[in-house]
C-alpha cells in the first residue's frame, strides 16, 4: 500500500458536532425540524445532497435556490459556532510520519473553500498536499468522484490507496473507488456501522492509527 | 411488564447535540479541548461526573469549584443554543398510548431543574407525572438510583419495569437495577453499542417503539 486518501471534518479536524448543530438550527429557522441524529448521520455527503435528502425525510422538496439558503445559513452559523478548528488528536503527527517516510498522503472533502481552509491552516496544510474539495468534481460523497481524483492527482494506482474517514459515505464512497478503507470513531459513528460500511480496520482516532501504520502494510 | 421508566435527553426531547457542543464550548472555553465525539459518548451521566471523567481524560484534575463552574457555563450556553425545545418523533403519541392503556410510566434524567422544565413542557408531562432528576438522589446514572427511586414511587415491582434510553449509560444502570432496558438511536449511539450495554431491543426512535409496544409485551 502506497497512498492515504483522507476525508477532512471528524477525521482530521474536530468539527463534525459543530457541523451537525449548524446543520439543526439551519433547518429550524426553515421551519424545518430535523432530529439530530439523523442529521449527523448524514454528515459527510455533499451539502446538496444533504439539504434535499433531509428535506424528503420531512416529507417536503426543497428547490435550487432553498438548498442554496440553506448552505449558505449552515455556513455562516459553522463559522460562528467555531471560530477555531483543532485537529482531532495525532492528526498533525500522523501526517507528519507519512511525509517523513514519503507515503504519499491527500485530502478529499465534500466540504468547500472557504469553510475548510481554518481547517487546512490548523492542519499545517501547505501547497504541496493535493486537497479535492467539493467543487473540484461533478458528485460529492458517496460518489467515487473525490476520491477517484485525489487518487490520479497522487499519481498511485487504486489498488494501493487507503481511504480514512469517518462516515458510512467515505467507506461507501471509497468501495465505489475501488479503494480499501480505514473507518475511525472520531466522527461518533458505531464501530458496527463502520464495519458493516467496509472498513478494513477501525480505530478511535488519528492517534491511534498512527500507531498502527504497520497494521496497514503502509511504512516502508 | 407493567412500567416503563423514560429517560429525558436524546429519548424523549432532541437535545443531545445542543449538549455535546455547550459542553464543548464551556470547556473549550477553560482551555480544556476535549473531542466532540468523547463528549457525545458520555452524554447522559450526572454533568459532575462528566466533568470530572472529561478533565481525568486530559490529564488534569479539576477541584469542585471549577467542576460546578463548568456546569453552570454548559447550562447558559445549553438554554442560548438550543431556546425551544422539540419531542422526538413519536413522543407525546407513545406517552398518550401509556396513559390511556394504564401502563405506568415515569421520567427519570441526570439532567437537573430548571435546565429540563422546557422539556417536560414540550412533552406536556403535567404535575400527575413521576419525574425523578438529578437532585433527588444521591447518585446519578451510570448508578441505579433514578431508576430505583422512580420505580419506587410508581409501585411496581423491578422485575415489571422497562427502562427505556438511548445511552449506555442508561442501559448499566437499568442493568444495576435489575431491569429490562431498551434502547433508542434517536440520542446518536449506534445499535451495537446499546446491544453491548444489554439493551433488550433496539428502535430507531419513540415513533417506532410506539409501534412496537406490542412485542414488549405491555399492553393489556
Amino acid at each position: 500500500m502506497r497512498a492515504m486518501i483522507f476525508d477532512l471534518d471528524g477525521t482530521l479536524v474536530d468539527t463534525v458536532y459543530a457541523h451537525v448543530f449548524a446543520w439543526q438550527r439551519a433547518f429550524a429557522e426553515s421551519g424545518l425540524a430535523i432530529d439530530g441524529w439523523r442529521i449527523h448521520r448524514r454528515i459527510g455527503m455533499s451539502g446538496g445532497l444533504f439539504a434535499r435528502a433531509a428535506a424528503r425525510e420531512l416529507g417536503r422538496e426543497i428547490n435550487a435556490a432553498q438548498e442554496e439558503a440553506l448552505q449558505q445559513r449552515h455556513g455562516e452559523l459553522y463559522r460562528q459556532f467555531l471560530p477555531e478548528r483543532r485537529p482531532l488528536p495525532g492528526a498533525v503527527e500522523l501526517l507528519a510520519t507519512l511525509r517523513a517516510n514519503g507515503v504519499a498522503f491527500g485530502i478529499a472533502t465534500s466540504g468547500r473553500r472557504p469553510e475548510i481552509d481554518a481547517s487546512l491552516d490548523a492542519l499545517h496544510i501547505g501547497r504541496e498536499t493535493v486537497v479535492i474539495e467539493r467543487r473540484d468534481v461533478a458528485r460529492a460523497k458517496p460518489e467515487p468522484d473525490l476520491f477517484l481524483a485525489c487518487q490520479a492527482k497522487l499519481g498511485v494506482p487504486v489498488a494501493e490507496c487507503y481511504v480514512v474517514g469517518d462516515a458510512v459515505w467515505d467507506l461507501l464512497a471509497a468501495r465505489r473507488a475501488g479503494m480499501l478503507s480505514v473507518g475511525l470513531l472520531s466522527g461518533g459513528y458505531g464501530e458496527d456501522e463502520l464495519l458493516a460500511s467496509g472498513a478494513f480496520r477501525v480505530y478511535r482516532d488519528t492517534a491511534e492509527l498512527h500507531h498502527s501504520l504497520d497494521e496497514l502494510g503502509l511504512l516502508p
